[in-house]
């Protein structure tokens, strides 16, 4: 178990006794293993004071562990059951946003606890903070993806499809060390870049075409995240060079922006500024950012609604973009760390206009 | 909108007034619109009598329908706001198994209905049903199955890894027309074989070794999956042609015992039985079968706690298994479409014992 990890969770939980984390990905972090049992319930019990327990489907069986105790339920045991057994029902227990209600109901139901509350800020608060360990990993993690996005950007030909290109993707990151995607990458040709959810078609690439590549690997269960927009054979028009510096700007201003102590809202307002002085800020549809870690998306957005001050350790993308069909459509993603003075940038792939 | 799939969810529906769904693979199947938000809430509220109305986020933009109300919110609404606009408080609201805690609990705290329940089991027996237009695609993915499996076979040779073969797979189901993956493939050797959920790793093939493949793809939206146990350059020792044969014995005498009206967990038994009367019973850890449609994995199980009658139109997996570690870990699995009189076997890939 990484009892500092699971001690800073409980520090921060307030108006609940304990604690039941459902999310495959949180108890990973919180205990160092790995079980995803689909749709079979798994739950991790943080309680003040007391034993961690953690509740396992027969099927999943783990090593033992001297610091948890394993309550191991089988598909024909009443699993409510065992769970009134070993949860005190006088108390306020919190549950993860990720508890479905095939399992929340039934437990309010059978009154397990005597009240239900959403304790997730616990656990993404303290996710949201990366220690040592985690920061390398990231580190090494956005490193390949640098090495990832030099290799793709010689995949390309006139004619070859976003598909082509998207299907080779697996390879070069499993070749350079990564165990998979974290994320399925996004190859967007000459319009589709406009659109930012855009996913890898049959559309074929021609001259002159934006090729956008949002990709990312994981290393050691950690996700790395980056944006590029290139040009294929011919530069961009003038008009479509103001755009991408625009962008640019945006992602290197908010980046200089970044510290400990700044408001998200505020990185995200730096960045959307640049835009929107340039007179596109109709085509900067999405919030700047979004933390990550071992998801690819965890809690914390760098958008005007969250008003959280960063700490170091914090670890998010600043991805501006700009997506007007009749122009160009363009984002420049990095990761960064925050630090205290600053911040740690963790994609080295360069920002400037590059024709291939 | 499949006019005739929401009639027969809100036919099922007792006890609530309304069913709030939120699994996007549900709404994939009531109104043929794949939308996978993320983290994001989506709904589609079915009332009876009423239009039916799908809660979106503006970043998920889809055409307009005449029989859907599209009622969209963004990132800085107040989701539960709009939703109490558009739900009757004074209703019992069924919502889905998936719907998670994150949105449960402030609906309840909101009281944006009078009670909420589980009502899946409208949506899940509607689906557990396939209409003729599913049939006819799970038989494709199945005749993609069996044609890829044939192929995988051929991958084998002396010292490959787990792996490198797995690794190959997903080009050849690319090939034969299929989307990906149903789920990532289960490659096993040797005694690897003997722990039915293994993980393709860097186990290096030998002679003599068993060489298991649980694999599946998907076509058109709908998933097969299928395994076989082959023997690498040398046949099983006498036992362990004996457990192959009670495992196969298992699969067959248990597909001529399906037919439409019999119990879900008599067919469990029945092949239960005959793994069991050979002497291996301890060795089959897990449920016969499983639902499949646009999920690998649907609602209703082969299992002995499972007492529902099968249907025409039910699709599923018979998939026997003998996992000793000592002598051989091996399975075999179908997948069948409970008919009138019996059933039709969508794997037509031989069973018999084959050295590869």
């Amino acid at each position: 178990m990484k009892q500092t990890r699971t001690d800073r969770v409980l520090q921060k939980l307030e108006n609940a006794d304990a604690l039941l984390v459902s999310d495959p990905n949180a108890i990973y972090y919180l205990i160092g293993r790995k079980i995803y049992p689909g749709e079979r319930f798994l739950g991790l019990l943080l309680q003040k004071g007391k034993k961690t327990k953690l509740f396992l489907n027969t099927l999943f069986p783990i090593d033992k562990s001297d610091d948890i105790e394993i309550v191991s339920y089988s598909d024909s045991d009443d699993l409510f059951q065992i769970l009134s057994e070993h949860i005190d029902p006088g108390i306020i227990l919190g549950v993860d946003k990720c508890l479905t209600a095939r399992f929340l109901l039934p437990m309010q139901e059978r009154k397990i606890a005597k009240g239900f509350l959403n304790g997730s800020f616990a656990v993404d608060h303290t996710r949201a903070v990366k220690d040592e360990e985690e920061l390398d990993l990231l580190r090494k993690a956005s490193q390949i993806n640098d090495e990832a996005m030099g290799r793709f950007k010689k995949l390309v030909y006139e004619g070859v499809s976003e598909k082509q290109i998207a299907d080779q993707m697996l390879d070069i990151y499993l070749e350079l060390g990564a165990e998979g995607y974290s994320f399925e990458p996004i190859v967007a040709f000459g319009k589709n870049a406009a659109d930012p959810h855009h996913m890898p078609d049959d559309t074929r690439l021609k001259k002159g075409d934006a090729v956008l590549f949002d990709v990312g690997c994981v290393y050691h269960s950690y996700c790395s995240d980056m944006t590029r927009t290139f040009f294929f054979e011919q530069g961009p028009s003038e008009i479509q060079k103001t755009v991408y510096d625009l962008v640019r700007k945006a992602n290197e201003d908010a980046e200089k922006y970044v510290k400990a102590g700044v408001r998200l809202c505020d990185i995200d307002k730096t960045a959307r500024d640049v835009i929107e002085n340039g007179g596109y800020g109709k085509y900067f549809t999405h919030r700047l950012g979004h933390f990550i870690g071992i998801e690819d998306h965890e809690y914390g957005d760098v958008s005007a609604s969250f008003k959280d001050l960063t700490v170091p350790g914090n670890v998010f993308s600043i991805e501006p973009g700009i997506y007007d069909p009749q122009t160009l459509g363009c984002r420049i993603e990095d990761l960064v760390i925050v630090t205290e003075d600053g911040c740690e940038i963790l994609n080295r792939y360069p920002h400037d206009i590059e024709i291939i």
